[in-house]
């Protein structure tokens, strides 16, 4: 932490502010320069971030140095993490693909795309039984009954499943029958949320806010991880911008930093990135080249019956040509997509067994 | 709303979303241009915006026209609604001022808080219990005890009291012991918790989400409104844009914008806004000039000792001062701030009485 | 400045740092951290920032303390400066009003508006004659022609006259026929720009720029100034943010901060601002009542023939009406509109010459 | 264009604005809505974009349906279009490396900077002469000399030469001695410049302004094209946003969307977009992955010597690296960088006769 006195601060001023920081046990570097002095603190940084020393006289700014978070930086935890959903491991050596519909609308639209992402060669499937709509009046998810419904489909596929859970009293029940949970863009900082997850032992995939910087981003993991669980993968899925040809605007510089400063995977999401299904395949390569652990993918077995999401969903022939690129990709990257050949075909047995 | 096909749109295609259209009970005019051919669609616009007539092939774009709430707007409710805190009403004719600390600490700093915002002629007590912190290591809040503080304050100083509520089974407590349940802007399309407030007979101050527009701001308060409770007031609290030397971007044009499409009660929040004490006079008054129906200050009786966000806070002072400015002007715009005397030093009776 | 050295950093690269400093004549205090090193640099802060610091081995980040301007900075020059338009003065103490048409248009089109801004008290003209737009095929302005116009509306009504210049060796000519060259927010980083206009003895009117912070804005400033014009005026005119319902987002707390750090008269422009002509009043007196200098309002005699910002421009009576409510607010707050009585009712003598 | 009545327009407002279409020689169509009437408009867009539609009575909004531009659009130019920069093709079958030091120099360190793109294969160097620097204290480049810098250069590696222009006046003295010319980002709205370019014949590479929409971006594209000079790339460079973790947002999806609208050629710039030189390799990856067709990267013999953006500028064995990988990623996209063999190795001859 560094405190920059204003230049009009009196000695007595800067003492004060030496002072208090040795009340907190750290200690404080004078630097008087010409203008204003500057002042060093060592110690403790999050115990610094507490103190109002912004506020006391004198000051002019606060510059905070070093992170805000311990339990999911890099730096004291350097080794990557693995995230084990169901029996697939998430990890920064392999890219992970995760697919399936917006909404889950019925047994028979989420088997299809269940069928349809497990012979593209999908790891996880994904669809979401509770909906966080920007309407009241918009379809609100099928709740208990799409949880079943993956359910269902997992049994049929094998693949794991991951939903989104919106309140805390609702974790429970979603964890019972999901095997990640995920935290959507809107409730990235839903800090109630947060620690909820935090007290369950499934694996949570939290997506990054519409607005929220790289850093608030990791200390929404650092509420999830404080609460004992550390099975975190954080999702890229765009940032709100003035631009208005796509919905969002795909930050992978910003999700490239997020994977240099923490330990646990990071994958992004293509589909509510863009909003626009021509931009899909492209970002998805994209993200894998920027270093992606995963990519999530949205599709329909019939996109233009969507209740949710339509216009940004692949089909199945869509989603398989995909996997295939991101596979040639993967051999280039020497990042592979598991389960794929290395000749970037499909292996054999994983395939074949999913027919 | 208007579909916009593709220049490679067919005649089959354009039939298409005609045939929908119908089956859904609207009428479609079509306009067939010379490079593309425009649909205007006539009837129900929440019932179209549930269709997936983007997805459909050779659509390249569907516009909507027309507002996607219908409670809140003004058209359908022209007269301005007034919303009773406690016994304090806030419309549109006065400029109602809500004073008090970020957060409870204790008993004796709220209560002096109290007694500051009502010496300088406020009208509510605002103080949060339960604080949403980007850090899981600041201070939280001090919960069901911040709330019976707050109770002790109102009960001395006799100001309704408004504070914050963070996860919907907090609710029934909140509403039990406050006058007004103000929505963060970090929750602010936390669907489960709008829905919630939605069923409580408690006054509603929603405050617009860091990256929401104002259309997604009424869409918010219209998930509120749709549960049954009208009693919402918006609050403008600053916007996240590129620029850094405020803490957010307070939109007032946006707050003019909403105040002209809705019926209730706008207010603006320059202390969060802002960030700097320095610009929390400057932007209140900028806020009133603009049309706000009431403000919200942050004071704090030692501003160096607070626990969350001492760098914003006005002293008692600084409280005096401003609202003797905004009494001033609102005699200059002809809309009172109320118990203030019309040439702008308080009035006898209201004040005195609060001793 | 402040160096902060990487967790990772050795001694030598410390040393490094601090014998660069020392050898451009600045002195280094090192505060080693617990975690990592913090330098402070104590010298002139302009030579700093050009020297390569953060590509120094060890180097994680290179925070700047202090201002990048100095001409324009209020600290060394705490007086606040007023600005000869003509033989209007802009200054701190009083709102000057400029309107005028967005584009000069023809003679009868721009004498009209002339007429009419004169009437309703106006101090300044404006109108542009070179049009910065963003297509290729929109009317691109009349040119030597308009500025011709704009001389004689100013021969007529005695308003000094402020238009737009958009390249550099166009800027002899405008200031020929000009009292104050624009800037308009598209070049405020059209350097060469600048330094051309900063050679003039012509008033500058600088826009800030879409995307531009406050610093940059200083700092563009920062080039006229350092040419040898001081007679620069700021003007906000809204920054570009993900909100749609307005044009651009007016920022009018970081016209507070620009006012604060500079002692360069600030006005502000709620015409481009919102794009939206009942936005136009409101915006304008929150500007004043959050300290603007000076107002810019777009004006025409017959909004749905202008060929370009038809939409935001106000007519003769809504300006009427405009400026008598900004007279009232400036009583209230103490900051008249020069001409216009202290009860908020035109003054005599200045109106009636005007006829 | 779709014109959206208030909903309180009478029907000689409606029939106005259809007599006004027709009067241009447009068709208008009516859809009499229940609650707002809609007239679509059938003509040239770029004619009824001139016309002050929205500022007539009873017109809520005009909605522009169809793209503003033409020359630079794909519609009516469905072949992709190839740029010869000298002797180098830029194509969308291909990935063309740009590289050289953000500034130059001196004739050393520029030489030393040549030599290094040439080894590592990339296809034209890129040099500022003239610099367009936030602080007038900044370096402002060598000018003139810098360009016979540059010419040198080539003479001695056969790189063809980018450099940028910043005014009017320079164009030609530029043209003479460059092989492209680079509009930067801040002058992307600079129609003078524009203009002056678009007289010339040596091609352009258009910089995406730091707030500029795609659409925007064409425009000015637009307006090269329009005085007659259709050799344009286009280059992302990335967005201003929200986020400091990065100096910019760079906008893949952007650069696709733009890639998709035009017919020119589109290639990105890791290095200014990130500011950071460990997100170089990363984002130049992820863009070649999102079709980029080429990349512009900033190199320098010493980066922490740098007189400006050290900090972002790759050495020479980055450089190596890189361009060995995105031959490995042009191979399993199908899309080779030139000059390097198939497997990824550099191809023997082109690379031999460069020493």
């Amino acid at each position: 932490m560094v405190v920059v006195m204003k230049t009009s601060a009196t000695q007595a001023e800067v003492d004060e502010v030496v002072e208090r920081v040795r009340e907190a046990g750290g200690e404080a570097f004078v630097s008087p320069g010409r203008s204003r002095t500057i002042i060093g603190l060592v110690g403790d940084t999050l115990q610094f971030l507490e103190m109002p020393l912004a506020s006391l006289p004198g000051v002019e700014q606060v510059i905070r140095v070093g992170r805000p978070y311990k339990l999911v930086a890099r730096e004291l935890h350097p080794e990557p993490s693995t995230v084990m959903v169901g029996n697939h491991p998430i990890d920064r050596k392999t890219v992970t693909i995760i697919a399936g519909p917006c909404a889950v609308e019925s047994l028979e639209q989420t088997m299809e795309a269940a069928r349809m992402a497990k012979r593209a060669g999908a790891h996880l499937l994904r669809g979401g039984a509770y909906k966080p709509r920007s309407s009241p009046y918009s379809f609100q998810g099928l709740a208990k009954e799409g949880l079943e419904i993956l359910a269902a489909c997992r049994e049929e596929t094998g693949l794991p499943v991951v939903t989104e859970v919106l309140e805390p009293r609702d974790v429970e029940l979603v964890a019972s029958l999901a095997d990640a949970l995920q935290i959507g863009a809107r409730n990235m900082q839903n800090f109630s949320l947060l620690k909820e997850v935090g007290k369950s032992s499934t694996p949570v995939i939290l997506k990054r806010g519409l607005s929220a910087t790289v850093e608030e981003w990791l200390m929404a993991a650092e509420y999830v991880a404080r609460e004992g669980n550390m099975d975190i993968v954080l999702c890229e899925r765009g940032i709100r911008t003035f631009e208005t040809a796509t919905r969002n605007t795909l930050d992978l510089a910003g999700m490239a930093v997020a994977r240099d400063a923490t330990h646990l995977p990071v994958i992004a999401d293509p589909s509510h990135a863009t909003g626009v299904r021509e931009l899909v395949a492209p970002m998805a390569k994209a993200a894998v080249a920027a270093g992606a652990d995963g990519i999530m993918i949205e599709i329909h077995p019939h996109p233009s019956e969507a209740l949710s999401d339509g216009p940004q969903a692949l089909t199945g022939m869509d989603l398989d040509r995909l996997v295939e690129e991101l596979s040639a990709l993967g051999v280039a990257l020497k990042k592979p997509v598991p389960g794929q050949a290395k000749d970037g075909k499909k292996s054999g047995v994983g395939w074949a067994s999913s027919r």
